[in-house]
């Protein structure tokens, strides 16, 4: 039963925008591409078939609090934690730093669905083969809303 | 004194992913087009320039909860909501929504930043020019967590 | 018959990389994007259906020249003309420019294919109902390799 | 003294679209974070200081003609090779496969330029610190315009 998963990403020239720094929207694909390496090292991925059927994992929501820019040819870690094992649902959080700086800390939630071509998605429970290897992390990772306002 | 915009954005092909729907991270795209949209109907920008300083907003957080797909070709109408004007900075909320069908809504929150080349980047208040255009919406638009889990 | 069509693309924020300019790579999706609403003009779709086949372009080949950058919040018009117009495929070509200042200039070439969801895609004839619209400009967009080497 | 360069890519979500299968335009992404990786094999980069000016290489061309899809977690083999070392310009050709299939080949052509901060951008010539390690290949990808017409 595994409840985290670490890998890194670097930079490219098209994830920065003319402010200089990595586009806010980018995050996001990140965090998608952390959450299919994480499948593939349970064996499976996101896109697979299960009893004749085509199981996809639709987005319920995603949030990301931004900390430190990232730059070209930036190498940042990233942890992903399993936050939230539900019976049709996943939450993941994930932390990206470089060296110690903490650049970013986001959330990315889906729910299990039957999506076979020509008929309406419908959500199901995570398949046992999924499910029995995964469990939630102990230590979670704070959802917190960025307090940075004033 | 504004607290919200409307407009409205078509899907392209390449917003689209193998799932046949729009890829979520493009949501956050279509946030800030929309953001960018309503500061030029103040007569602003994003990118602009005061009092010798240039003028940015950095992300400090970004949201969006998915609660039915959006297609190629859609038309969606998305309504820009001032969640909150702080003395620094500002949250917009966003509905998206095609016909009367509810697609998203999401939030994003910016700081407003000095942000002149060769310097580190510092917030700074609001400039008048902007602040005094804008209020915030008397009617919240929801920053709800997506209840959908199970 | 038509042979040309003229519309206009805003520059995005995320169009944009750290040089400050448009990313070389945005210009292929803007090709697509005029491609795209020609085809609409026409009252037909990049993706639609014919005689109960799923009717789709394929790619064969994309260019394109860069003579002067675009930067954000540029308005560029954009002109698409009919280059060649096969019995199975359509060659494109786009002149990008910002009031008289040429941008770029690029190509598509794309086949008709049925792309039935489970079957092997083939290519097919351009159906009358939009061979019948479309003819080629009589006077053509260069082709012409970017010659600024040295 | 080299004249190509071998990595790999694996195919990600948003890389597809509504097809199935990769966006034409995500193969100049991929062409571009290949010449990049070049880059940094030869102790450099893309985006460097030399002499006192921003260096940086705007392209002049790109071009990518089409042989078979490419699908999500695909993971593409790309042989990069120096077409041409120009006195201020360098073309790059792309090959494309995964396994004996051959996908796609492509060709970036850019030009060295100093790109400093408030001046205009003007070509140079080829530091030698990167013309010195980099020779044209002896045989060449063909630049070949897509035959596939009909």
């Amino acid at each position: 039963m595994v409840s985290e998963f670490y890998t890194t990403r670097r930079i490219e020239f098209p994830d920065t925008d003319m402010a200089g720094i990595v586009h806010f929207s980018r995050f996001f694909v990140f965090m998608e591409a952390a959450e299919h390496e994480f499948l593939r090292s349970l064996g499976t991925s996101v896109s697979t078939e299960w009893n004749g059927n085509k199981i996809g994992w639709p987005r319920l929501a995603a949030s990301c609090d931004y900390v430190s820019p990232a730059r070209f040819e930036d190498v940042l870690d990233i942890r992903l934690t399993v936050v939230r094992k539900g019976g049709k649902s996943m939450t993941y959080g994930f932390e990206f730093t470089r060296d110690e700086t903490e650049i970013a800390r986001g959330m990315l939630r889906s729910v299990c669905c039957i999506c076979n071509p020509g008929e309406a998605i419908r959500s199901m429970p995570i398949p046992d083969f999924i499910a029995d290897q995964i469990q939630e992390a102990p230590e979670q990772i704070e959802e917190g809303v960025n307090g940075a306002e004033s």
